[in-house]
Protein backbone atom coordinates (compact mmCIF):
# COMPACT_ATOMS: atom_id res chain seq x y z
CA UNK A 1 0.00 0.00 0.00
CA UNK A 2 1.20 3.38 -1.01
CA UNK A 3 2.21 5.98 1.93
CA UNK A 4 0.27 9.22 2.65
CA UNK A 5 0.67 12.03 4.97
CA UNK A 6 -2.33 14.02 6.17
CA UNK A 7 -3.17 17.72 5.50
CA UNK A 8 -4.42 17.47 9.32
CA UNK A 9 -2.44 17.48 12.28
CA UNK A 10 -5.87 15.96 14.06
CA UNK A 11 -6.99 13.83 11.67
CA UNK A 12 -6.79 10.67 14.01
CA UNK A 13 -8.73 12.68 17.21
CA UNK A 14 -11.51 13.51 14.70
CA UNK A 15 -11.59 10.16 13.31
CA UNK A 16 -12.07 9.28 16.86
CA UNK A 17 -14.24 11.38 17.84
CA UNK A 18 -16.55 10.55 14.56
CA UNK A 19 -16.31 6.59 15.58
CA UNK A 20 -17.30 7.33 18.62
CA UNK A 21 -20.90 9.16 17.92
CA UNK A 22 -21.64 5.33 15.17
CA UNK A 23 -23.92 4.17 17.79
CA UNK A 24 -23.48 0.75 15.55
CA UNK A 25 -20.54 0.35 16.20
CA UNK A 26 -21.34 0.64 20.05
CA UNK A 27 -24.18 -1.75 19.79
CA UNK A 28 -22.02 -4.52 17.51
CA UNK A 29 -19.30 -3.99 20.20
CA UNK A 30 -16.65 -3.11 17.49
CA UNK A 31 -13.65 -0.97 18.62
CA UNK A 32 -11.13 1.38 16.55
CA UNK A 33 -7.80 0.21 17.01
CA UNK A 34 -5.00 1.61 15.25
CA UNK A 35 -5.53 5.25 12.92
CA UNK A 36 -2.89 6.40 10.35
CA UNK A 37 -2.95 8.48 7.67
CA UNK A 38 -4.74 6.40 4.45
CA UNK A 39 -5.18 3.42 7.23
CA UNK A 40 -7.68 2.68 9.86
CA UNK A 41 -8.19 -0.75 11.75
CA UNK A 42 -11.09 -1.87 13.82
CA UNK A 43 -11.30 -4.82 16.10
CA UNK A 44 -15.07 -6.76 16.31
CA UNK A 45 -15.09 -9.20 18.75
CA UNK A 46 -17.60 -12.26 18.44
CA UNK A 47 -21.10 -12.33 20.00
CA UNK A 48 -23.94 -14.45 19.21
CA UNK A 49 -26.06 -11.06 18.20
CA UNK A 50 -23.84 -10.57 15.33
CA UNK A 51 -24.70 -13.81 13.50
CA UNK A 52 -26.09 -15.15 10.52
CA UNK A 53 -28.03 -18.61 10.38
CA UNK A 54 -24.96 -21.16 10.73
CA UNK A 55 -23.44 -18.54 13.51
CA UNK A 56 -20.52 -17.24 11.45
CA UNK A 57 -20.79 -13.41 11.80
CA UNK A 58 -23.43 -11.87 9.38
CA UNK A 59 -22.13 -10.41 6.39
CA UNK A 60 -23.99 -7.76 7.39
CA UNK A 61 -21.52 -6.95 10.23
CA UNK A 62 -18.45 -7.71 8.69
CA UNK A 63 -19.52 -5.03 5.99
CA UNK A 64 -20.53 -2.55 8.76
CA UNK A 65 -16.97 -2.50 10.82
CA UNK A 66 -15.16 -2.84 6.99
CA UNK A 67 -17.13 0.13 5.33
CA UNK A 68 -16.50 2.38 8.81
CA UNK A 69 -12.61 1.64 8.29
CA UNK A 70 -12.16 2.54 4.85
CA UNK A 71 -14.73 5.61 5.37
CA UNK A 72 -12.33 6.21 8.26
CA UNK A 73 -9.16 5.83 6.57
CA UNK A 74 -10.68 8.37 3.46
CA UNK A 75 -11.17 10.76 6.23
CA UNK A 76 -7.78 11.00 7.65
CA UNK A 77 -6.73 12.20 3.79
CA UNK A 78 -9.15 15.01 3.75
CA UNK A 79 -9.15 18.48 5.11
CA UNK A 80 -10.00 19.95 8.21
CA UNK A 81 -13.73 20.66 8.29
CA UNK A 82 -14.55 17.68 6.35
CA UNK A 83 -17.04 14.72 6.65
CA UNK A 84 -16.93 10.95 5.07
CA UNK A 85 -19.99 9.43 3.45
CA UNK A 86 -20.24 5.49 1.69
CA UNK A 87 -21.38 6.43 -2.25
CA UNK A 88 -20.82 2.48 -2.70
CA UNK A 89 -19.09 -0.26 -2.07
CA UNK A 90 -18.56 -4.16 -3.26
CA UNK A 91 -17.51 -6.58 -0.86
CA UNK A 92 -16.81 -10.21 -1.67
CA UNK A 93 -16.86 -12.53 0.96
CA UNK A 94 -13.91 -15.19 1.22
CA UNK A 95 -14.42 -17.81 3.44
CA UNK A 96 -17.05 -18.70 6.51
CA UNK A 97 -16.61 -15.80 8.70
CA UNK A 98 -16.33 -17.86 11.70
CA UNK A 99 -13.74 -17.06 14.27
CA UNK A 100 -13.53 -15.08 17.85
CA UNK A 101 -12.95 -12.21 16.55
CA UNK A 102 -12.67 -9.87 13.07
CA UNK A 103 -10.24 -7.54 12.26
CA UNK A 104 -11.25 -4.74 9.41
CA UNK A 105 -8.20 -2.62 7.81
CA UNK A 106 -9.14 -0.16 5.56
CA UNK A 107 -6.79 1.41 3.31
CA UNK A 108 -7.17 4.46 0.79
CA UNK A 109 -6.09 3.23 -2.87
CA UNK A 110 -6.72 6.72 -4.47
CA UNK A 111 -6.86 9.94 -2.54
CA UNK A 112 -9.30 12.19 -4.00
CA UNK A 113 -10.66 16.20 -3.08
CA UNK A 114 -14.11 15.14 -3.27
CA UNK A 115 -14.03 11.55 -4.45
CA UNK A 116 -11.37 8.83 -2.51
CA UNK A 117 -11.46 4.99 -3.21
CA UNK A 118 -10.40 2.48 -0.40
CA UNK A 119 -9.83 -1.10 -0.25
CA UNK A 120 -10.94 -3.06 2.79
CA UNK A 121 -10.16 -6.70 4.10
CA UNK A 122 -11.41 -8.33 7.05
CA UNK A 123 -9.76 -10.84 8.60
CA UNK A 124 -11.40 -13.66 11.02
CA UNK A 125 -8.99 -15.21 13.89
CA UNK A 126 -9.76 -18.41 15.33
CA UNK A 127 -7.64 -20.42 17.53
CA UNK A 128 -4.37 -18.26 16.53
CA UNK A 129 -5.05 -18.75 12.97
CA UNK A 130 -6.26 -15.84 10.45
CA UNK A 131 -7.80 -16.43 7.62
CA UNK A 132 -8.90 -13.76 4.99
CA UNK A 133 -13.09 -13.49 4.78
CA UNK A 134 -13.78 -10.62 2.72
CA UNK A 135 -12.46 -7.60 0.68
CA UNK A 136 -14.41 -4.61 0.43
CA UNK A 137 -13.65 -1.88 -2.44
CA UNK A 138 -15.48 1.20 -1.52
CA UNK A 139 -16.13 4.93 -2.88
CA UNK A 140 -16.60 7.36 -0.55
CA UNK A 141 -16.83 11.44 -0.86
CA UNK A 142 -16.72 14.26 1.66
CA UNK A 143 -20.18 15.04 3.09
CA UNK A 144 -20.81 18.39 1.94
CA UNK A 145 -20.50 17.12 -1.98
CA UNK A 146 -22.70 14.51 -1.28
CA UNK A 147 -25.69 16.58 0.16
CA UNK A 148 -25.26 18.86 -3.07
CA UNK A 149 -24.28 15.97 -4.94
CA UNK A 150 -27.55 13.09 -4.76
CA UNK B 1 -40.14 -7.66 -11.68
CA UNK B 2 -40.35 -11.41 -12.76
CA UNK B 3 -42.74 -14.30 -11.38
CA UNK B 4 -41.70 -17.19 -9.56
CA UNK B 5 -43.37 -20.62 -8.28
CA UNK B 6 -41.14 -21.69 -5.40
CA UNK B 7 -39.93 -25.68 -5.35
CA UNK B 8 -40.47 -26.03 -2.20
CA UNK B 9 -44.27 -25.74 -0.43
CA UNK B 10 -42.76 -24.51 3.13
CA UNK B 11 -40.48 -22.11 1.50
CA UNK B 12 -42.14 -19.32 4.17
CA UNK B 13 -41.47 -21.68 7.25
CA UNK B 14 -38.08 -22.01 5.99
CA UNK B 15 -37.03 -18.30 5.33
CA UNK B 16 -38.95 -17.41 8.93
CA UNK B 17 -36.77 -20.37 11.09
CA UNK B 18 -33.72 -19.02 9.71
CA UNK B 19 -34.30 -15.65 9.83
CA UNK B 20 -34.77 -15.80 13.56
CA UNK B 21 -31.44 -18.02 13.51
CA UNK B 22 -29.86 -14.71 12.68
CA UNK B 23 -28.40 -13.31 15.88
CA UNK B 24 -27.96 -10.04 13.69
CA UNK B 25 -31.33 -9.37 13.31
CA UNK B 26 -32.48 -9.42 16.68
CA UNK B 27 -29.61 -7.12 18.07
CA UNK B 28 -30.52 -4.51 15.13
CA UNK B 29 -34.45 -5.01 15.70
CA UNK B 30 -35.37 -5.96 12.17
CA UNK B 31 -38.45 -7.60 11.85
CA UNK B 32 -39.40 -10.20 8.50
CA UNK B 33 -42.40 -9.04 6.58
CA UNK B 34 -43.43 -10.51 3.83
CA UNK B 35 -42.20 -13.72 2.24
CA UNK B 36 -43.05 -14.56 -1.24
CA UNK B 37 -41.61 -16.88 -4.10
CA UNK B 38 -38.74 -15.19 -4.98
CA UNK B 39 -39.08 -12.14 -2.67
CA UNK B 40 -38.62 -10.83 1.34
CA UNK B 41 -39.85 -7.64 2.60
CA UNK B 42 -37.73 -6.88 6.08
CA UNK B 43 -38.63 -3.98 8.44
CA UNK B 44 -35.63 -1.87 10.21
CA UNK B 45 -37.27 0.44 12.50
CA UNK B 46 -34.94 3.25 13.73
CA UNK B 47 -33.28 3.55 17.18
CA UNK B 48 -29.51 5.13 18.26
CA UNK B 49 -27.76 2.16 18.19
CA UNK B 50 -28.32 1.91 14.41
CA UNK B 51 -26.43 5.12 13.75
CA UNK B 52 -23.48 6.59 11.50
CA UNK B 53 -21.83 9.81 12.90
CA UNK B 54 -24.80 12.03 11.39
CA UNK B 55 -27.59 10.15 13.30
CA UNK B 56 -28.83 8.69 9.86
CA UNK B 57 -28.74 4.75 9.12
CA UNK B 58 -25.37 3.81 8.99
CA UNK B 59 -24.68 2.41 5.88
CA UNK B 60 -23.96 -1.29 7.41
CA UNK B 61 -27.18 -1.19 9.21
CA UNK B 62 -28.88 -0.77 5.83
CA UNK B 63 -26.87 -3.11 3.46
CA UNK B 64 -27.11 -5.85 7.10
CA UNK B 65 -30.92 -5.97 6.06
CA UNK B 66 -30.99 -5.74 2.48
CA UNK B 67 -28.33 -8.53 2.40
CA UNK B 68 -30.83 -10.70 4.53
CA UNK B 69 -33.70 -9.87 2.69
CA UNK B 70 -31.91 -10.68 -1.32
CA UNK B 71 -30.11 -14.16 0.45
CA UNK B 72 -33.87 -15.08 1.84
CA UNK B 73 -35.76 -13.91 -1.53
CA UNK B 74 -33.00 -16.79 -2.82
CA UNK B 75 -33.88 -19.12 -0.53
CA UNK B 76 -37.23 -19.30 -1.42
CA UNK B 77 -36.30 -20.52 -4.42
CA UNK B 78 -34.22 -23.13 -3.87
CA UNK B 79 -35.06 -27.16 -3.31
CA UNK B 80 -35.49 -28.56 0.20
CA UNK B 81 -32.47 -29.09 2.14
CA UNK B 82 -30.49 -26.11 0.85
CA UNK B 83 -29.13 -23.39 2.53
CA UNK B 84 -27.99 -19.95 1.19
CA UNK B 85 -25.09 -17.91 1.77
CA UNK B 86 -23.41 -14.52 0.64
CA UNK B 87 -21.03 -14.52 -2.36
CA UNK B 88 -20.58 -11.08 -3.05
CA UNK B 89 -23.24 -8.23 -3.09
CA UNK B 90 -22.71 -3.97 -4.05
CA UNK B 91 -24.52 -1.51 -2.66
CA UNK B 92 -24.73 2.28 -4.14
CA UNK B 93 -26.21 4.49 -1.39
CA UNK B 94 -28.46 7.60 -3.00
CA UNK B 95 -29.53 9.38 -0.22
CA UNK B 96 -29.25 10.07 2.82
CA UNK B 97 -30.99 7.50 5.36
CA UNK B 98 -32.75 9.37 7.63
CA UNK B 99 -35.94 8.40 8.85
CA UNK B 100 -38.67 6.71 11.52
CA UNK B 101 -37.84 3.32 10.15
CA UNK B 102 -36.20 1.25 6.49
CA UNK B 103 -37.82 -1.14 4.53
CA UNK B 104 -35.79 -3.42 2.97
CA UNK B 105 -36.73 -5.56 -0.25
CA UNK B 106 -35.25 -8.32 -1.65
CA UNK B 107 -35.83 -9.72 -5.07
CA UNK B 108 -34.32 -13.02 -7.34
CA UNK B 109 -33.48 -11.29 -10.54
CA UNK B 110 -32.19 -14.71 -11.53
CA UNK B 111 -32.33 -17.48 -9.85
CA UNK B 112 -29.81 -20.84 -10.31
CA UNK B 113 -29.57 -24.33 -9.27
CA UNK B 114 -25.90 -22.88 -7.52
CA UNK B 115 -25.92 -19.07 -8.39
CA UNK B 116 -28.74 -16.65 -7.76
CA UNK B 117 -28.76 -12.99 -8.62
CA UNK B 118 -30.49 -10.53 -6.40
CA UNK B 119 -31.51 -7.22 -6.31
CA UNK B 120 -32.00 -5.22 -3.23
CA UNK B 121 -33.78 -1.51 -2.47
CA UNK B 122 -33.99 0.54 0.60
CA UNK B 123 -36.39 3.04 1.43
CA UNK B 124 -36.66 5.15 4.52
CA UNK B 125 -39.70 6.51 5.60
CA UNK B 126 -39.68 9.70 7.60
CA UNK B 127 -43.10 12.00 8.18
CA UNK B 128 -44.67 9.03 5.73
CA UNK B 129 -42.60 10.10 2.87
CA UNK B 130 -40.89 7.25 1.57
CA UNK B 131 -37.61 7.62 0.04
CA UNK B 132 -35.54 5.24 -1.88
CA UNK B 133 -31.89 5.53 0.24
CA UNK B 134 -30.23 2.26 -1.35
CA UNK B 135 -30.02 -0.20 -4.28
CA UNK B 136 -27.78 -3.26 -4.01
CA UNK B 137 -27.29 -6.19 -6.71
CA UNK B 138 -25.93 -9.18 -5.29
CA UNK B 139 -25.08 -13.02 -5.76
CA UNK B 140 -25.91 -15.52 -3.15
CA UNK B 141 -25.21 -19.43 -3.82
CA UNK B 142 -26.03 -22.68 -1.99
CA UNK B 143 -24.65 -23.53 1.06
CA UNK B 144 -23.14 -26.63 0.04
CA UNK B 145 -21.76 -25.42 -2.99
CA UNK B 146 -20.44 -22.40 -1.12
CA UNK B 147 -18.32 -24.85 1.23
CA UNK B 148 -16.85 -27.29 -1.43
CA UNK B 149 -16.13 -23.96 -3.80
CA UNK B 150 -14.58 -21.82 -1.77
CA UNK C 1 -38.31 3.38 -13.83
CA UNK C 2 -38.99 7.08 -12.81
CA UNK C 3 -39.69 9.91 -15.34
CA UNK C 4 -36.97 12.85 -15.93
CA UNK C 5 -36.59 16.47 -17.55
CA UNK C 6 -33.97 17.48 -19.12
CA UNK C 7 -31.72 21.04 -18.18
CA UNK C 8 -30.52 21.01 -21.14
CA UNK C 9 -32.84 21.39 -24.22
CA UNK C 10 -29.90 20.10 -26.75
CA UNK C 11 -29.41 16.72 -24.74
CA UNK C 12 -30.03 14.27 -27.56
CA UNK C 13 -27.36 16.37 -30.25
CA UNK C 14 -25.32 16.53 -27.35
CA UNK C 15 -25.19 12.42 -26.56
CA UNK C 16 -25.26 11.70 -30.09
CA UNK C 17 -21.88 14.03 -31.04
CA UNK C 18 -20.15 12.72 -27.75
CA UNK C 19 -21.10 9.14 -28.91
CA UNK C 20 -19.78 9.60 -32.33
CA UNK C 21 -16.47 10.50 -30.84
CA UNK C 22 -16.09 7.47 -29.11
CA UNK C 23 -13.48 5.49 -31.10
CA UNK C 24 -14.66 2.30 -29.26
CA UNK C 25 -18.23 2.66 -30.19
CA UNK C 26 -17.38 2.44 -34.07
CA UNK C 27 -14.67 -0.67 -33.74
CA UNK C 28 -17.25 -2.45 -31.86
CA UNK C 29 -19.77 -1.60 -34.10
CA UNK C 30 -22.27 -0.28 -31.53
CA UNK C 31 -24.88 2.20 -32.89
CA UNK C 32 -26.99 5.11 -30.60
CA UNK C 33 -30.67 3.81 -31.00
CA UNK C 34 -32.77 6.20 -28.38
CA UNK C 35 -31.83 9.23 -26.39
CA UNK C 36 -34.45 10.22 -24.16
CA UNK C 37 -34.33 12.04 -20.69
CA UNK C 38 -32.66 9.57 -18.41
CA UNK C 39 -32.44 7.01 -20.65
CA UNK C 40 -30.25 5.69 -24.13
CA UNK C 41 -30.33 2.72 -26.31
CA UNK C 42 -27.58 1.11 -27.78
CA UNK C 43 -27.72 -1.42 -30.45
CA UNK C 44 -24.17 -4.10 -30.48
CA UNK C 45 -24.67 -6.11 -33.54
CA UNK C 46 -22.56 -9.82 -32.94
CA UNK C 47 -19.49 -10.13 -35.07
CA UNK C 48 -16.30 -12.09 -34.87
CA UNK C 49 -14.44 -9.37 -33.41
CA UNK C 50 -16.71 -9.28 -30.23
CA UNK C 51 -16.41 -13.07 -28.97
CA UNK C 52 -15.08 -14.46 -26.08
CA UNK C 53 -13.66 -18.25 -26.23
CA UNK C 54 -16.78 -20.06 -27.17
CA UNK C 55 -18.30 -17.41 -29.72
CA UNK C 56 -20.54 -15.82 -27.19
CA UNK C 57 -20.38 -12.07 -26.97
CA UNK C 58 -17.30 -11.52 -24.27
CA UNK C 59 -18.36 -9.74 -21.07
CA UNK C 60 -16.12 -6.61 -22.10
CA UNK C 61 -18.26 -6.23 -25.38
CA UNK C 62 -21.21 -6.41 -23.42
CA UNK C 63 -20.38 -4.01 -20.84
CA UNK C 64 -18.34 -1.26 -23.13
CA UNK C 65 -22.02 -0.81 -24.72
CA UNK C 66 -23.63 -0.74 -21.34
CA UNK C 67 -21.55 1.55 -19.66
CA UNK C 68 -21.75 4.35 -22.81
CA UNK C 69 -25.97 3.85 -22.36
CA UNK C 70 -25.75 4.46 -18.46
CA UNK C 71 -22.96 7.52 -18.83
CA UNK C 72 -25.27 8.66 -21.46
CA UNK C 73 -28.16 8.26 -19.84
CA UNK C 74 -26.45 10.35 -17.29
CA UNK C 75 -24.96 13.08 -19.36
CA UNK C 76 -29.25 13.65 -20.79
CA UNK C 77 -29.76 15.28 -17.48
CA UNK C 78 -26.66 17.12 -16.86
CA UNK C 79 -26.87 21.14 -17.44
CA UNK C 80 -25.00 22.38 -20.43
CA UNK C 81 -21.38 22.20 -21.06
CA UNK C 82 -20.95 19.03 -18.86
CA UNK C 83 -19.24 16.03 -19.60
CA UNK C 84 -19.51 12.83 -18.09
CA UNK C 85 -16.88 10.26 -17.10
CA UNK C 86 -17.43 6.88 -15.29
CA UNK C 87 -16.35 6.33 -11.59
CA UNK C 88 -17.20 2.52 -11.05
CA UNK C 89 -19.88 0.04 -11.94
CA UNK C 90 -20.25 -3.34 -10.89
CA UNK C 91 -22.02 -5.97 -13.84
CA UNK C 92 -23.49 -9.08 -13.24
CA UNK C 93 -23.70 -11.65 -16.43
CA UNK C 94 -27.33 -13.76 -15.84
CA UNK C 95 -26.80 -15.50 -19.02
CA UNK C 96 -24.36 -16.86 -21.87
CA UNK C 97 -24.83 -13.98 -24.21
CA UNK C 98 -25.16 -16.14 -27.27
CA UNK C 99 -27.38 -13.88 -29.93
CA UNK C 100 -27.58 -11.93 -33.32
CA UNK C 101 -27.68 -8.82 -31.39
CA UNK C 102 -27.38 -7.18 -27.96
CA UNK C 103 -29.44 -4.20 -26.92
CA UNK C 104 -27.83 -2.56 -23.92
CA UNK C 105 -29.98 -0.07 -21.87
CA UNK C 106 -29.29 2.56 -19.24
CA UNK C 107 -31.40 4.15 -17.05
CA UNK C 108 -30.96 7.09 -14.39
CA UNK C 109 -31.32 5.41 -11.15
CA UNK C 110 -30.98 9.02 -9.12
CA UNK C 111 -29.28 12.40 -10.57
CA UNK C 112 -27.35 14.37 -9.04
CA UNK C 113 -25.18 17.67 -9.63
CA UNK C 114 -21.95 15.74 -9.60
CA UNK C 115 -22.80 12.65 -8.95
CA UNK C 116 -25.55 10.28 -11.02
CA UNK C 117 -26.48 6.75 -10.30
CA UNK C 118 -27.24 4.77 -13.36
CA UNK C 119 -28.48 1.50 -14.01
CA UNK C 120 -27.76 -0.69 -17.06
CA UNK C 121 -29.75 -3.91 -18.98
CA UNK C 122 -28.08 -6.21 -21.41
CA UNK C 123 -30.81 -8.48 -23.49
CA UNK C 124 -29.29 -10.30 -26.50
CA UNK C 125 -31.57 -11.84 -29.04
CA UNK C 126 -31.58 -15.31 -30.78
CA UNK C 127 -34.24 -16.30 -33.59
CA UNK C 128 -36.33 -13.11 -32.37
CA UNK C 129 -35.97 -14.33 -28.63
CA UNK C 130 -34.85 -11.62 -25.77
CA UNK C 131 -32.83 -13.24 -23.15
CA UNK C 132 -31.63 -10.90 -20.14
CA UNK C 133 -27.88 -11.85 -20.11
CA UNK C 134 -26.32 -9.09 -17.94
CA UNK C 135 -27.44 -5.77 -15.43
CA UNK C 136 -25.17 -2.91 -14.44
CA UNK C 137 -25.26 -0.58 -11.54
CA UNK C 138 -23.24 2.28 -12.03
CA UNK C 139 -21.90 5.26 -10.79
CA UNK C 140 -21.47 8.53 -12.96
CA UNK C 141 -19.75 11.95 -12.09
CA UNK C 142 -19.06 15.06 -14.52
CA UNK C 143 -16.00 15.23 -16.04
CA UNK C 144 -14.88 18.64 -14.01
CA UNK C 145 -15.50 17.12 -10.92
CA UNK C 146 -13.66 14.02 -11.46
CA UNK C 147 -10.41 15.72 -12.71
CA UNK C 148 -10.18 17.66 -9.60
CA UNK C 149 -11.86 15.01 -7.50
CA UNK C 150 -9.43 12.25 -8.84
CA UNK D 1 -0.42 -11.96 -3.88
CA UNK D 2 -0.37 -15.25 -2.40
CA UNK D 3 1.69 -17.85 -4.33
CA UNK D 4 0.03 -20.58 -6.19
CA UNK D 5 0.34 -23.84 -8.23
CA UNK D 6 -1.03 -24.96 -10.87
CA UNK D 7 -3.00 -28.45 -10.63
CA UNK D 8 -2.69 -28.74 -14.39
CA UNK D 9 1.17 -28.69 -16.33
CA UNK D 10 -0.42 -27.31 -19.43
CA UNK D 11 -1.92 -24.52 -17.40
CA UNK D 12 0.06 -21.92 -19.60
CA UNK D 13 -0.84 -23.70 -23.18
CA UNK D 14 -4.27 -23.80 -22.32
CA UNK D 15 -4.84 -20.20 -21.48
CA UNK D 16 -2.39 -19.16 -24.34
CA UNK D 17 -4.71 -21.48 -26.65
CA UNK D 18 -7.95 -19.61 -25.19
CA UNK D 19 -6.63 -16.38 -25.22
CA UNK D 20 -6.37 -16.68 -29.01
CA UNK D 21 -10.05 -17.90 -30.00
CA UNK D 22 -11.18 -14.23 -27.84
CA UNK D 23 -12.25 -12.61 -31.12
CA UNK D 24 -12.13 -8.88 -28.99
CA UNK D 25 -8.90 -9.32 -28.25
CA UNK D 26 -7.79 -9.69 -31.38
CA UNK D 27 -10.41 -6.51 -32.25
CA UNK D 28 -8.81 -4.24 -29.83
CA UNK D 29 -5.10 -5.00 -30.30
CA UNK D 30 -4.41 -6.65 -26.84
CA UNK D 31 -1.42 -9.39 -26.65
CA UNK D 32 -0.56 -11.72 -23.63
CA UNK D 33 2.29 -10.90 -22.55
CA UNK D 34 2.55 -13.38 -19.15
CA UNK D 35 1.14 -16.11 -17.49
CA UNK D 36 1.90 -17.82 -14.19
CA UNK D 37 -0.08 -19.75 -11.62
CA UNK D 38 -2.50 -17.35 -10.68
CA UNK D 39 -1.40 -14.43 -12.70
CA UNK D 40 -2.07 -13.08 -16.09
CA UNK D 41 -0.49 -10.21 -17.47
CA UNK D 42 -1.87 -8.41 -20.92
CA UNK D 43 -0.42 -5.48 -22.91
CA UNK D 44 -3.14 -3.04 -24.85
CA UNK D 45 -1.18 -0.44 -27.05
CA UNK D 46 -3.17 2.61 -27.71
CA UNK D 47 -4.96 3.30 -30.85
CA UNK D 48 -8.23 5.15 -31.89
CA UNK D 49 -10.49 2.98 -31.52
CA UNK D 50 -10.33 2.25 -28.00
CA UNK D 51 -10.62 5.60 -27.20
CA UNK D 52 -13.72 7.17 -25.74
CA UNK D 53 -15.17 10.84 -26.18
CA UNK D 54 -12.20 12.27 -24.61
CA UNK D 55 -9.76 10.37 -26.26
CA UNK D 56 -8.27 8.48 -23.39
CA UNK D 57 -8.92 4.48 -23.24
CA UNK D 58 -12.72 3.86 -23.36
CA UNK D 59 -13.79 2.04 -19.00
CA UNK D 60 -14.78 -0.60 -21.67
CA UNK D 61 -11.74 -1.18 -23.06
CA UNK D 62 -10.45 -1.41 -19.90
CA UNK D 63 -12.37 -3.38 -18.88
CA UNK D 64 -12.11 -5.78 -21.16
CA UNK D 65 -8.52 -6.77 -20.97
CA UNK D 66 -8.68 -6.82 -16.96
CA UNK D 67 -11.24 -9.26 -17.26
CA UNK D 68 -10.12 -11.35 -19.65
CA UNK D 69 -6.61 -10.82 -17.35
CA UNK D 70 -8.78 -12.12 -14.26
CA UNK D 71 -10.55 -14.62 -16.09
CA UNK D 72 -7.20 -16.33 -17.13
CA UNK D 73 -5.98 -16.04 -13.88
CA UNK D 74 -8.80 -18.10 -12.42
CA UNK D 75 -8.25 -20.31 -15.03
CA UNK D 76 -4.40 -21.32 -14.55
CA UNK D 77 -5.27 -22.91 -11.22
CA UNK D 78 -8.42 -24.98 -12.31
CA UNK D 79 -8.11 -28.47 -13.06
CA UNK D 80 -8.06 -29.86 -17.09
CA UNK D 81 -10.48 -29.68 -19.19
CA UNK D 82 -12.08 -26.63 -17.41
CA UNK D 83 -13.35 -23.44 -18.54
CA UNK D 84 -14.09 -20.14 -17.05
CA UNK D 85 -16.74 -17.73 -17.10
CA UNK D 86 -17.44 -14.46 -15.39
CA UNK D 87 -20.25 -14.28 -13.21
CA UNK D 88 -19.62 -10.87 -12.03
CA UNK D 89 -17.22 -7.51 -11.58
CA UNK D 90 -16.85 -4.41 -10.10
CA UNK D 91 -14.15 -1.57 -11.53
CA UNK D 92 -13.36 1.73 -9.85
CA UNK D 93 -11.79 4.09 -12.51
CA UNK D 94 -8.92 5.85 -10.71
CA UNK D 95 -7.42 8.44 -12.94
CA UNK D 96 -7.98 9.36 -16.63
CA UNK D 97 -6.46 6.42 -18.35
CA UNK D 98 -4.64 8.62 -21.07
CA UNK D 99 -0.97 7.08 -22.50
CA UNK D 100 0.68 5.08 -25.17
CA UNK D 101 -0.73 1.52 -23.90
CA UNK D 102 -2.56 -0.10 -21.20
CA UNK D 103 -0.91 -2.87 -18.76
CA UNK D 104 -3.84 -5.50 -17.33
CA UNK D 105 -2.46 -7.52 -14.15
CA UNK D 106 -5.31 -10.33 -12.94
CA UNK D 107 -4.53 -12.17 -9.75
CA UNK D 108 -6.14 -14.84 -7.56
CA UNK D 109 -7.24 -13.65 -4.64
CA UNK D 110 -8.85 -16.58 -3.46
CA UNK D 111 -9.51 -20.22 -5.36
CA UNK D 112 -12.08 -22.27 -5.20
CA UNK D 113 -13.36 -25.23 -6.95
CA UNK D 114 -15.84 -23.70 -8.50
CA UNK D 115 -15.97 -20.28 -7.66
CA UNK D 116 -12.72 -17.97 -7.80
CA UNK D 117 -12.32 -14.56 -6.75
CA UNK D 118 -9.86 -12.12 -8.47
CA UNK D 119 -8.48 -8.63 -8.10
CA UNK D 120 -6.55 -6.94 -11.23
CA UNK D 121 -6.09 -3.69 -12.20
CA UNK D 122 -4.79 -1.73 -14.82
CA UNK D 123 -1.88 1.04 -15.30
CA UNK D 124 -1.28 3.41 -18.49
CA UNK D 125 1.91 4.36 -19.81
CA UNK D 126 2.99 7.64 -20.86
CA UNK D 127 5.82 8.94 -21.40
CA UNK D 128 7.42 6.15 -19.49
CA UNK D 129 5.55 6.95 -16.30
CA UNK D 130 2.99 4.13 -15.37
CA UNK D 131 -0.36 5.43 -13.23
CA UNK D 132 -3.03 3.44 -11.77
CA UNK D 133 -6.05 3.77 -13.66
CA UNK D 134 -8.64 0.94 -12.40
CA UNK D 135 -8.95 -1.55 -10.00
CA UNK D 136 -11.14 -4.67 -10.45
CA UNK D 137 -12.35 -6.81 -8.34
CA UNK D 138 -14.13 -10.29 -9.92
CA UNK D 139 -15.84 -13.54 -9.23
CA UNK D 140 -15.23 -16.43 -11.87
CA UNK D 141 -16.25 -19.93 -12.25
CA UNK D 142 -15.94 -22.63 -14.39
CA UNK D 143 -18.21 -23.00 -17.38
CA UNK D 144 -19.66 -26.81 -16.58
CA UNK D 145 -20.98 -24.75 -13.21
CA UNK D 146 -22.05 -21.88 -14.77
CA UNK D 147 -24.15 -23.37 -17.00
CA UNK D 148 -25.93 -25.79 -14.36
CA UNK D 149 -26.52 -22.88 -12.33
CA UNK D 150 -27.76 -19.93 -14.44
Amino acid sequence: MAEFRALNDDFAAIVRGSFNRQGLMHLLGATLEDVQPGYVHILLPFKEGLTQQHSYFHAGAITSVVDSACGYAALTLMPPDTEVLTIEYKVNFLAPARGEFAIARGHVLKPGRTVTVCQGEVLVVQDGIEKLCATMLATMISRQEFQEAV
